[in-house]
């Protein structure tokens, strides 16, 4: 975990208000849930491995005493690991409030107890859009499209996307020979970039037979260059971005809940994706009793963050230096903000080169001295 | 905890921007501290009654084991119960990078593990700014003049401030005749809203004898309709807002922490404050090593939402019915947004007469069939 500094905190929150914007402007509704949910609900095997990395939440008062007396389970509450989960359980909630097809933004943090590792945080910000209600591949259409252009209003207009389909992954890996085990297959041809081809025929020769892992690794081979499938056909709908979207027959994703198209966001010099989502159609039936088509895309904040320039000055930023006449100064910064100018208060320091030295260093433009009943005299500062 | 809903979140990120915009302007600067604090920190004494009510969070794998075994501490972490305290951490950790006074806005949420009540939440935002390194009134000016101006700015313009000073408290009990336990002292007089005066008379009474009692009133009554103090006198240099602010000697606020001015907003028709804040100049130095004079004041965003008017309907926001050329409907859609309309994409329904009624009830002003070939016929949605 970590702290945000005034700079980055600037930018990242420019940055999603252009995000909301643009989202908001295609119909998305933003929600917004808690930062816990149920224990129960977060260890229920919808969220594979994270759901190891649960934060967890100690009970309270009687019932933790209880509890331990018992030897029972402690906790009773955690810290959600990422949005998709406390969605489905939103809508389970809320359902008789929210639109037949529900279009949502959550921006929020999620948690999880990672060992701590270089460009990893345990508490990082995800900004997910999901639509519920819509089996239709205009949902996947939706999704795609304000994704690209969200990344193109901030300036990331070099950002791909790789497409695939559980269901095309399944037939591939049946029609080579996979007949059982076909997620564990699914989780070695995720490895292709880490490990290379070479590697994934070897874990496969080991799972399933050297004939299988040739076959599995000619179907990915001749497929990587055949048109788009069927069952992607949609994506040609994508008008201008069209161009930005391929088809990857190794697109895997880790989570288990996929049950149709998947998507990964790339960005060239980023060697990880920046974003990512997909298909679970039978994930919110778990709550809510009736199932709800679903399909989801995420944005990882903390990445694009990296890719986005800070700048080094703000425009129209002024200090303000005074000496006594406290209430003049108040007055006068209210005057210049109504001129639009972002004003700073500052009492004049003895060491003023030192303070102009630092002002600068945080960003801003220019300063003047307040003096009584002369004209303000606005200099850079550099 | 709870859900927000689209509407009211809306709502919600309307105002926060404007917030953050008006603070922006003054010269604040937004941080960001993660929401989970060592739990050491969280209840080393500087939180009052807060600190009985921190979600704890267990430690993780090896350590938990051996703290079950050793039957030490299971917990190392804990959700944080207001800014403050993180602020205060923040401030220690980074010092190096920040401006030798620290003008700090912070929007965040918090936990509490309050018993479920009517109107209090056990997660909840809230919304500070605080500005370290200035031991001057200028800091008190800037607090108040933005917290003003940030309420006006909402539409709230009939908040006004209640101030106090924490050293007029001990004078005036220590002039009385308190002469120990002074802080229970004042959390009786904080109880005057209450139980009246009759019920502090009452308590201070028992505490401190009659004779006390009845001087403390006495001071209070007196001191209600004098003139600004002298160590108040600054609130003068308000300019346009010193009609807002009002000298109330029986202000004491909750807190332990404070140390001189004290300040609470209020707004007609609320009972509860809508915010508060004051000086805490011996805080930082518990982190930082080296003293750093504080102040501080929160909006309670949770009381202040309920305040605001939530529109029925959004301007300029469409909803463009399809049948099938979803290519069309994409480009069609981007088109109508660079017109500067909110346009969402619906499958039209069978039952037209609900969909209608359901998206009316969602907010969107109007609606148009998609008609290839044929002008968009946009009409009222009621």
């Amino acid at each position: 975990m970590r702290d945000i500094l005034p700079g980055e905190k600037r930018t990242r929150e420019e940055l999603l208000a252009q995000i909301r914007a643009l989202y908001t402007a295609r119909g998305f509704q933003e929600i917004e849930t808690p930062g816990l949910e149920d224990l129960e609900r977060l260890t229920s095997g919808q969220g594979g491995d994270n759901e190891k990395l649960v934060f967890k939440v100690q009970k309270r008062g009687d019932e933790l005493k209880r509890a331990i007396e018992e030897g029972g389970e402690l906790a009773d509450l955690g810290l959600r690991f990422d949005l998709t989960v406390p969605l489905t359980r939103f809508y389970a909630t809320n359902r008789a409030k929210l639109p037949r097809v529900f279009k949502a933004i959550q921006i929020g943090n999620v948690w999880r107890a990672e060992r701590p590792q270089k460009g990893r945080y345990r508490q990082f910000l995800q900004c997910d859009i999901d639509i519920i209600g819509d089996e239709s591949p205009l949902a996947e259409l939706e999704l795609i499209s304000a994704s690209l252009a969200a990344l193109d209003a901030i300036g990331l207009s070099s950002a791909t996307i790789r497409l695939n389909d559980r269901r095309l992954l399944t037939q591939g890996l049946k029609a080579a020979g996979v007949t059982t085990n076909i997620e564990q297959a699914m989780i070695t041809i995720d490895k292709l970039d880490k490990i290379g081809s070479s590697g994934v025929a070897e874990e496969l020769g080991e799972q399933f037979g050297e004939e299988v892992a040739k076959a599995v690794l000619r179907w990915l081979e001749d497929s990587k260059s055949a048109e788009l499938p069927e069952l992607l056909a949609w994506a040609k709908d994508l008008g201008e971005y069209a161009s930005r979207v391929r088809f990857d027959p190794s697109l895997v994703r880790g989570m288990g809940y996929y049950t149709g198209a998947i998507f990964e966001i790339e960005y060239p010099s980023v060697d990880a994706s920046i974003g990512g989502g997909g298909r679970y159609d039978s994930m919110v039936g778990r709550w809510a009793g009736v199932d709800a088509p679903a399909v989801g895309i995420s944005l990882g904040i903390e990445r694009i963050i990296d890719l986005v320039d800070q700048p080094q000055k703000r425009a129209g930023s002024l200090v303000l230096l005074i000496e006594e006449d406290v209430a003049v100064a108040l007055t006068k910064q209210q005057e210049l903000i109504a001129q639009g100018l972002e004003v700073r208060l500052e009492r004049k320091a003895k060491n003023l080169k030192a303070q102009l030295a630092e002002l600068s260093e945080q960003g801003y433009e220019s300063f003047a001295f307040l003096v009584s009943g002369a004209e303000l005299e606005i200099r850079p500062l550099d």
